[in-house]
């Protein structure tokens, strides 16, 4: 009989529970797993031994269903990125030596890239020590969607989700009074513009979506922006923008940057707004007309009541993929989503070699934004589309969901 | 056969259609009503002759049923507060002659405190002018739940439950690492602290919620709350606060004033940021930790696809009990919601004389806030749990939810 270990990393998704279901919902039906443990907030947990049992705490079919659909890391998380294994050995011989305590043989650490980095090093320390039977498999979650080696990750889904039908909604809201106005809505994602892209699925049902999109994969320009809103001025009464909170000018610099340089707040301090503020102040100046900017903030990543029915099942798959993964000898690997076809939606679920993975990048093509910059592509759309897809049936007890604690 | 002019006017909710709807549908019950009518843009459409047959675009079930759960308003909205009558008799003569042309006797507007003056004034204004056979009939609906004369307002159950399960989700959200951080909720609410008191109700299935909530019936002091966030710190690493965007210090200015009246933008304007991004500066600067606020903006009061069912419900009925009214001959009056008793939970539909409830307040009682000021008492909510309760069935199509254009 052997024991598992689990940890979560990074940023919360709706969907990174999930991951942790299926991890456990297999280790059971495997028959040769004792105790399967959950580490608290990530590696920082391993490291300092602060250790629970999943098996006592989710006894129950039910419980592994409320995990799976509870937003947020339920085991914690951190941020904390391993050293080069030459500079600290010490910290990769103290998480060995835990592991070896709780008779560990298979570490299973789903995350972003910073957590597919501690999965290379560990496994590549592990290889280098010849230390042949812990097992350690990474399993992708992140809402920016930017990991590489699987066509999408587990949390980007759900997030999507979110912002599709919230700007459909804000796009009724907006548009009730009779005089022009904009809307600035300012999205998550720093270097890639998958998530601002998502705004674009509210137009699925006919709605007209945000009138301009601008993704932070693509040099953006005040000139030409305050250009862009003016023109769709001229058509519709409520005009709606798009923004990844990322967008740079052509410098590589930080539109937010750009503008505020030089203005100081209260305190003296440089501030500090994001790129939506700051583009609402210069439409109050430059166009004069009535605006408003609006942070999804962290709304966008916890919103579990609408969660999306796909992302949560293929996160748990994924969880399932990374057991059978450690318990047929494999290390190093993460798990991913290989897509055969959008329409119908057909995929594989894949294994790739760590070193592939981590520390790398995955954007937005710019062939899927259109020439003028201001909007995604049917390309795009065909990408999307199926991530949303399905509804999770939510446990609600006295009018808000019920979700489950690990601790 | 009678025609009924229908329109709608304020702030958007996720129930105001609902009440549309259940005007139509008891007009096509009642037998004597040839056409129903909704004015585009409210009062202003009324005055603009910009009007639509909602018989001819309502003509199912579905499509009542849609409309129900569509948010904000699907008649459009103004601001448009009518004149004193002594003043422009003119506006009031467009109105009636308007009327007339289209053959209206009923005539219902949806709406919050500017829309029943509107009511009180036009109702008033036909009582002058002995038109006895248009009964004009107010239905209330607020966000803000500030309306006098009725328990609460349509509206405020759906927004008060997007804020509690946000708020259940965020905490989530902003506890997952093993540090220091403070979380700044805004809220609306200018004058009234409804809806930042639902900010309680994340905890009703166990969780903390808002570790401190200050309404904005309360004087607030930028040094107490310095010292109340640095004391929840004391016991826990995550502190979420809830504020209303009209929090006030005891001189009656509002926070944001306070402390940026000397802070210019890059433009040279006097900036305006909400009261939450002024404290989030404040944490930094006093505390030091980690630190965010969010503002829950538009989202709050158009997530129809998180719509209390008591809400949308009682908006209906509110719909059919303001068409009863205007059929059994009442005008200058306002339907509303009486509370019998909270557990279990018994109302009664009712109505009032617009002259008690035209351009009054309602807020919070002071004495449903704890002594301290950042926090609310069991009263309310025993007040609140009651109308978030039931979930909405959504029509989701593509992944995102289905909703009625009415043009």
């Amino acid at each position: 009989m052997k024991n598992i270990l689990v940890a979560q990393s990074g940023g919360p998704t709706s969907a990174i529970n999930a991951t942790v279901a299926g991890i456990v919902e297999m280790a059971k039906i495997s028959g040769n797993i004792n105790k399967i443990y959950g580490a608290k907030n990530g590696i920082q947990g391993v490291i300092e031994e602060s250790l629970i049992e999943l098996n006592e705490i989710l006894k129950d079919t039910s419980d592994v269903d409320l995990l799976y659909k509870t937003p947020a890391a339920a085991l914690g998380s951190c941020r904390l990125k391993l050293n080069d294994i030459d500079k600290c050995e010490n910290q990769y011989e103290q998480i060995i030596k835990v592991l070896r305590k709780y008779s560990i043989t298979y570490f299973i650490y789903i995350g972003g890239n910073d957590s597919m980095d501690t999965v290379e090093k560990l496994s590549r320390y592990c290889k280098v020590k010849n230390i042949d039977d812990i097992n350690i498999i990474g399993a992708p979650k992140t809402i920016d969607n930017d990991l590489v080696e699987t066509d999408h990750c587990p949390g980007f889904g759900s997030a999507a989700k979110y912002i599709a039908t919230t700007f459909s909604e804000l796009e009724r809201d907006c548009s009730v009074y009779n005089t022009q106005s904009v809307t600035i809505v300012e999205v998550m994602g720093r270097n890639a513009g998958w998530l601002t892209a998502s705004s674009a699925l509210s137009r699925l049902n006919g709605g007209i979506g945000p009138n301009l999109i601008y993704l932070c994969e693509k040099d953006f320009n005040i000139n030409k922006f305050t250009n862009d809103v003016k023109e769709k001025l001229k058509d519709n009464n409520s005009v709606i923008v798009a923004i990844s909170e990322g967008i740079k000018n052509s410098n590589g610099q930080y539109i937010s940057d750009e503008v505020q340089s030089s203005v100081k707040d209260v305190f003296g301090h440089n501030y500090i707004a994001g790129a939506g503020r700051v583009l609402e102040e210069i439409v109050r100046k430059e166009i004069g007309c009535k605006v408003r900017s609006i942070e999804l903030n962290l709304m966008q990543r916890c919103a579990g009541h609408i969660g999306s029915k796909t992302d949560l099942d293929e996160s748990k798959i994924l969880g399932m993929k990374a057991f059978q993964c450690a318990n047929e000898g494999n290390s190093g690997v993460m798990v991913g989503i290989k897509r055969i076809s959008s329409n119908p939606y057909k995929i594989e679920f894949v294994t790739t070699d760590i070193k592939k993975v981590a520390n790398l990048e995955k954007k937005v093509p710019l062939s899927w934004i259109n020439s003028n910059g201001n909007d995604v592509k049917k390309e795009m759309i065909d990408y999307l589309k199926p991530l949303i897809q399905g509804e999770v049936s939510i446990n609600y007890k006295n009018g808000i969901p019920e979700y489950m604690n690990l601790y």
